[in-house]
């Protein structure tokens, strides 16, 4: 996220325009909460975890009376366009301000889940994935009996992008996504078949969205199978930590292509990274149309875990 | 584990001593798995988690008869003297071992959870904290607001030392430890304090041998003060990972220490660290005398999250 | 790499083949240094960093005589397909011994160079590029005045893909790569804009194939400027390290191409990935056409560093 | 650093004594840049590297003039006592300030050279040592043939502290101290022993106080065998970088000690960690009487070696 808001600090003061931050989301959009941003505010910045911005899970955004306080802020400030850097609330938002106000935006896709239409990935998402599979590799160390399986749940929200890379690059026996539900039958069988080859440790990884999640699966195993079975729960681990360097390059494109893109008049589309170049997309693609995980991906960890 | 491995067969073979190694612990030793180890068998394992001589939870140690096969297997093989790295349960097989069979013994505490008299610190302890810290600093990224509280489980068994390194480290706001029950009242009014400080945000940590654990901090919690708080169990990640250097360096130390205690026939004691210096202590005073956390620390913890 | 391995090995077991590995590249080859790889040898190895198969620095593929007989060990193996995992170096023997010999070679980008034409990226080149973005960051740390200038050289070979990355994800104040050699008066004022700027600090990223490399960079600023600079050269750390998920999950995905690609009947093309998915270049033109570093990311940097 | 700022302000306040913060070290004291810190302006900092006070090499405590304006700054603030985190020059200045103007002053050892007599450990050693390690591992995974050598050389400035840990915990062929040099015949001596035995690499370490430093270790090896050796400059690297639980501990230990110290009235000492306890040395001291690197533990080393 940080590495976004230089992006987009530094691009607008090399392209002659002021830039002013709003604090705390669309919160702080409604209460006023906005400070001028200059190229050294953003120095030092880039490898931070979190938002110099701060964050609220807040649901201002929802109110068109929220909304006109907000626009009524942006326009005193002499705001000619908005970049939000967020996921699908933060967009309804931006969306729902160009609507009602005019007021020109750019939605800049920023969360770990990767689950918005219109680009290949999100910021932070390369880090979670990061974050998740060190665990999963520590995990690995001590994983030397068949005796014993491991069962990991990683972020994603309704999506198992994830869980998906994490399987593949952890090596994983087997993982669980909310697009494809396994019969609950299969579950205990997957770990016999492991078992059977000669497998020397069990990880599974579990999406969060998946149905019961890593506790549902965990508490299959243990019924069908009898196994001992340990349950690593991430959450929110996956969210903090330094970002990985995909993190940042992708940031500082896209922060730079959001206001590039305001410069050019475009308004209420996402900018993102697709087919090795930039995309738009309009925002309300971006949360109404579905990306699904990639099946050729899938296939491959179903393979590599022969 | 391994740099301990490691430290045993290269200190032997240094004094012209030649080492047998016993793979997955007191069930390998009653089954009579063992193999040569010469010093080019344990060359690239310094920097590995895990065990290449693999572990078993097994209980093998416990019976007389299963004592009496392994001894037949250490003298089928002429071994004079046995080096166990574990925890209380091995130490108590090995102590065993040297009563009826009147094989020499010698202990080094290999366990993360720091809890057995007569050493400052246990192999692999500090890579356990090194991994519950890392998580704790990514948790920090994400606490921008006080409306959320972060619990953090860290493992220790029946004891806090690991939960209070963390939380010094960590900086986080309150440690729940085994050794100190916090009345249930208390549980929100630290969180009640934290917030009326000013402060940000709130991590605290619980040592998995506190009452109630993790979730039942966290349920308090929230059945307290209606307070959003999500709560991170690590789990078994903190038994893996490439060790640190700490933990290298006190294991090469202490295997070759348990080499040098066989050569000066030396038995029945656990080799540790404290003072600055190596020490020997009664196998059985490691499981009877009770290590208690660092009072100082303890304090210290309390004055800095003011 | 292992990753790469790996992914060979279980894929063509999940579609029937047998494998045979090669250990020491074209040097093992013409030795004869072969041996069966079923999916339990490739086990637990996608985290670690090295090959299983290790290397050799061998010119053994330019001797017609040495190909001939590493195609005669081939033969005797019963091979009928070639998987070669490497640079341009390995690429030339694998496109000789099927000219020469027949035998259907399929290439597998494994460089942290990241050199070579007809894939987006190589196997290895994210973690080389984390690795050295580490080190930018911990050099921030104690980058706290303008009197001290920081120059990391990174690897790279004769293309600055690498440093690229590194300067836009580290926030470096410029870059100097072999596409787009800086006039030497050019490199102070480098400096004395960025100081001129309030800049608390000066990071400089200099990539291997930049004429004088970081060495020459150091001299120049401190003859033009007097500044204390510091040099770091990061080295063959770069080459190691367990692997990041982009280059597992990459080495996954290319490594099941390239035993598809065979099953297919292709021959003398590198598996590769770009554009949203795999791609097929004859080996001949990844070393003879050239991969330019992305000018939209160099324009991206310069404008950040604003 | 950060770590020991932060408990000198924590355990101040709580026991209700106000602190200043000089920025920029004796510099800063020169100019009077100072600002009042409370316990919030140090939250969220435990884990960054760097210190928020900012540091400068200034020779101004060399100044009586100097000091005697600083004094003035000090008197004019109010300051009832001063603690000084760094090393043996920060020290001297501290030591003059008490010794001409009387104020109470005590030291914290703030080095990651550990060369400081009267404590243990010094913070940010541990850091320094885990970063080097780090390198040394990545080093080890490409290391594939005995025809290659790898010599790294670490921080440390006259002492081996450093470079014996890493030496250790590395698994190094063999280490260079300062403490102990080396007939120039045996280097090339060592690297001919340790290929005799088999081993599959060499990495030696090299303190930056021993004469000739890495790169003349690098050129009498090759000199003398002709076998490729690549040197490894760590450089500032092992300065920075979020600490290592090891020294947040001691750090924050030590700044409560220090903290306590001052209240009870003693000054011109430094607070130090030894023989599981605290200690008190007088400042003269800490950079007149030598503290040797543990000779035990060099014998560790050359044992490990073999």
């Amino acid at each position: 996220m940080n590495a976004a808001i230089r992006a987009v600090v530094r691009a607008a003061t090399f392209h002659g325009i002021e830039v002013v931050g709003v604090r705390r989301g669309f919160q702080g959009l409604h209460e006023g909460d906005m400070r001028l941003l200059g190229p050294r505010d953003v120095a030092n910045i880039i490898q931070r975890g979190g938002t110099i911005l701060l964050t609220a899970r807040s649901h201002t955004w929802r109110s068109p009376e929220g909304r006109t306080l907000g626009a009524g802020h942006l326009n005193a400030w002499g705001v000619q366009g908005l970049v939000v850097i967020g996921g699908d609330g933060s967009f309804h938002g931006a969306h729902y301000l160009q609507q009602e106000h005019g007021i020109p935006v750019i939605g800049v896709p920023g969360t770990i889940d990767n689950d918005l239409y219109g680009t290949d990935h999100t910021i932070g998402y390369f880090t979670a994935v990061e974050t998740a599979l060190d665990a999963v590799d520590k995990l690995r160390d001590t994983a030397a009996s068949h005796e014993r399986i491991f069962v990991v749940e990683v972020m994603g929200r309704h999506a198992g992008h994830i869980a998906l890379d994490v399987a593949v690059a952890g090596g994983a026996e087997e993982v669980f996504l909310p697009e494809d539900e396994h019969p609950a039958e299969h579950i205990a069988e997957v770990v016999r078949v492991s078992a059977s080859k000669g497998k020397a440790s069990s990880i599974l990884i579990v999406a969060e969205g998946y149905p019961g999640g890593g506790a549902g699966v965990t508490a299959a195993i243990e019924a069908q199978t009898g196994l001992d079975t340990r349950l690593t729960v991430l959450g929110h681990i996956q969210r903090g930590g330094s970002p990985v360097s995909s993190d940042r390059v992708l940031a500082s494109r896209l922060g730079e292509a959001a206001v590039l893109a305001l410069i050019d008049g475009k308004s209420d589309v996402m900018v993102g990274r697709g087919h090795g170049g930039m995309t738009f997309t309009p925002l309300a693609d971006t949360w109404e149309k579905r990306k699904d995980v990639s099946r050729d991906l899938y296939r491959c960890a179903k393979t590599l875990s022969v």
